[in-house]
């Protein structure tokens, strides 16, 4: 494939205009791995393209129960075609059990399993380290309106249903997922980026062992292993599905 | 006054049971004040004595304006008797201008008048440093239900639009102040522990000086004449009101 320069470089994707189609974009998933807002960097082969495949089955899946995403279709192993969208700055954050920083904060133990699932949002800006936000602090900087935040927890619990399903049937936990979502030139608001073990915390129901980026992040090796696992799971959950 | 043990002794205040009075404590304001969770410690002399007649000015000036408090008298010099509350493990700030620690995460200058007062609540743990949580995340813990944290909302503002008002007739801005809010034991929420330059931001209308712990926070001097002058200038606009 020919490629422009990039209109956007961000940690894991790179973002391309294509030019005959003004309302598409280009994404190229990249082989690289950081954690701690950037400070630990790593990589992996084939990581680009594993990331690509479990992204575009899971938005497949979605789309099959209804919910949109940017997805339009894949292109050759690390590509894929998405809508255009204008991403909302905010990392939406679903947790069904607790883990990560929300447990570390609250002085909870990690592991607790919620009642009921917990929507957060992260302000999404490198430089101020995505900082937590409440609904108010969204609204004092225009960032979404009160109706806008309102469809976002309703989509991002949506979305945890369909995932927890899914997942629970590929013998995973699914612990907390990070998503964004972007605007269209219509207004209408749609799952973006990527959903991946980059952005997932996945435990397996049986022996409890991470399968997810928390392997990176906490050095707990087989990291490649476990993202081709998961990929595995997952077209085996989905072949009868797609 | 023959005091027994305190039942509770914090950064600025000690609490003492009174044996005739089951539903009343004794509160003493201390000399000490502590900023950064207590890593930096100081003290004034006469400084509780001039933060318990602030606190019980303002909670008599609210109390005149249908906002009730736990206040029932002060006794001598820095003792005030209060309704027993259980308090709420919730500091509920109100922000009218950008400062402090939310100005710094969100990467936004210190000043910004916001177009509506911002309400936020941390969750009040020394150990963990008082962590910022969004109102799911209080729902999560089960701190309050959703209509508690309506009902802590609708006071805050209540109390800042009544405050903003007396504040300005004295000169200052009232840029930001933490207030905690306590439970009887009939179940309704009422506004408790200190309003004091301790926990409000204030600055001279007219030189934009800051009168408030900020002056103790960075070290920029006349902590004690600061203190003073928010007592005289509040005993001379409430002078014909109480």
């Amino acid at each position: 494939m020919k490629l422009s320069q990039p209109i956007y470089e961000g940690k894991a994707k790179r973002i391309y205009a294509i030019p005959e189609e003004s309302n598409q974009w280009l994404i190229e998933y990249k082989d690289s791995l950081t954690a701690f807002n950037a400070l630990k960097k790593g990589s992996f082969d084939d990581k680009g393209a594993i990331n690509r495949d479990i992204t575009s089955l899971i938005f497949r899946y979605l789309k099959k129960n209804q919910v949109n995403s940017h997805w339009v279709k894949d292109l050759e192993d690390r590509f894929s075609v998405v809508e255009k969208v204008s991403i909302i700055p905010l990392e939406v954050v679903v947790r069904n059990t607790l883990a990560g920083s929300t447990a570390k904060k609250l002085g909870i133990e990690e592991g607790l399993v919620l009642q009921q699932p917990l929507v957060e949002f992260y302000y999404k800006k490198d430089e101020l380290a995505d900082p937590f936000v409440s609904d108010d602090q969204i609204l004092m900087m225009s960032i979404a309106s009160a109706k806008e935040i309102q469809e976002l927890k309703t989509q991002a619990l949506q979305i945890n249903a369909l995932l927890k399903k899914l997942f629970l049937k590929m013998n995973v936990v699914l612990v907390d997922f990070k998503i964004e979502f972007g605007k269209t030139t219509a207004g209408q608001i749609l799952l973006a980026d990527e959903i991946t073990p980059d952005c997932c915390r996945l435990w397996d129901v049986n022996t409890q062992e991470k399968m997810d980026k928390d392997r990176f992040r906490r050095d707990l090796g087989n990291v490649r292993e476990s993202y081709v696992e998961v990929l595995n799971r997952l077209k085996k959950a989905l072949q009868e599905d797609l």
